[in-house]
């Protein structure tokens, strides 16, 4: 349904990746990441099902602000070019879905490496054929890990439901994105990843 | 002081980071670390301070659990090297303080970029002329954001301050953290970081 009609969005169109499901789970380990989290990310997709867009206009405005950030949205005069972020949204708005919702399984891991290097020289600018800088500084894909977690709260709470479980929803939703942002540093540096 | 007496602990004496003023400011901005998260931090290391011990006892527990962590400080024969854990442990509990308690200037960055390279093949196992693998894997430092932030709130909390200063003092932590990760993920990646 809808998903087909996101431009770029491949989920389930590309190769396997290098990274294999042993890996995964040491990596899950070392993250805190059970089934308790699997769950309560189950239970988020719920409440953050209808706020994405919401979500959107937060994250966006919150890089529209960072001159260091929007950085990797611009052209070659340095100006943030509408087209590639317009239509970079509907596949960042599927992908806080498939984070909640999406088995983490090889078709998962394989996702991954696809947004990985849609981060890196590989592939960046190519689904969208934009004229932007050639990759997304690494530090900077660590660093959002704060944002991206700490903005979520507010719509967590908005599912009603009580504090000790948007407690674990966040919890979830924090360590699903450190598990995400450690499989795409992969391209980065994949002899020392 | 007791600082002088850690071995291998090099704070203040080792050269100039290439990471400038102005890459620190935009990388907190990105991570929304501000002058409140400085001060909480500040407050942190007084709860902090007598908890050192304990604190690494948790977080040495947890690599000694994980068979992909302790592989860092095993020798050739995949056993884990004692002198090694245990010359890096007083190094690790002085890091406790210094991200509470130092200023986060030249000195801090010159020092955050040594860490960085003690993780990587430029200088991983010389200081304390370990036999062990040339480099901590990237994913498992950006992984341990998780375990090493999660397990601090217990220690905050024992400080009997109020639950919303406990919040405050755990979300800076947090915050420094990923920002610590971020500065270190430079030596992996110097061409794309
Ligand atoms: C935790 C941090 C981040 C998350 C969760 C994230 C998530 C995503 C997602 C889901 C996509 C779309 C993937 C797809 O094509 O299906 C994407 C693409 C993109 N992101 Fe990120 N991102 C993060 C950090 C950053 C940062 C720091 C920047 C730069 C300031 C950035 C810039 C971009 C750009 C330019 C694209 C389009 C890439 C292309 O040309 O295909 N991202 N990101
Ligand atoms: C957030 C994550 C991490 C933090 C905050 C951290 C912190 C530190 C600190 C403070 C030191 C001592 C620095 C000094 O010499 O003054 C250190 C050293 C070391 N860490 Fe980490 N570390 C992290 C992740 C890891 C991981 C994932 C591993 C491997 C499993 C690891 C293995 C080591 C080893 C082997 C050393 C000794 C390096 C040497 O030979 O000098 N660290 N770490």
């Amino acid at each position: 349904m809808s998903e087909t009609a996101i431009a770029g969005y491949d989920y389930g169109r590309v190769g396997p990746s290098p990274v294999g499901k042993d890996d995964l789970e040491a990596l899950k380990a070392a993250v805190l990441f059970g089934p308790e989290d699997e769950a309560a990310l189950r239970r988020a997709g719920e409440v953050l099902g209808d706020q994405v867009e919401a979500i959107l206009d937060v994250w966006y405005a919150f890089v529209g602000a960072n001159p260091q950030l929007v950085a990797a949205f611009a052209g070659p005069e340095g100006e943030p070019v509408t087209t590639y972020l317009d239509r970079v949204r509907p596949r960042f708005g599927q992908w806080i879905k498939d984070t909640c919702l999406r088995p983490y399984d090889e078709a998962w891991l394989a996702y991954q490496e696809e947004i990985a290097e849609r981060h890196t020289p590989a592939k960046k600018n190519k689904t969208d054929h934009a004229p932007s800088i050639d990759h997304v500084p690494l530090r900077y894909l660590i660093a959002l890990i704060s944002p991206i977690t700490s903005t979520v709260r507010d719509f967590l709470a908005r599912g009603d439901r009580p504090a000790a479980e948007v407690d674990a929803m966040h919890e979830a939703w924090r360590k699903a994105v450190i598990l995400q942002v450690a499989l795409w540093a992969r391209p980065y540096a994949p002899q020392l990843w």
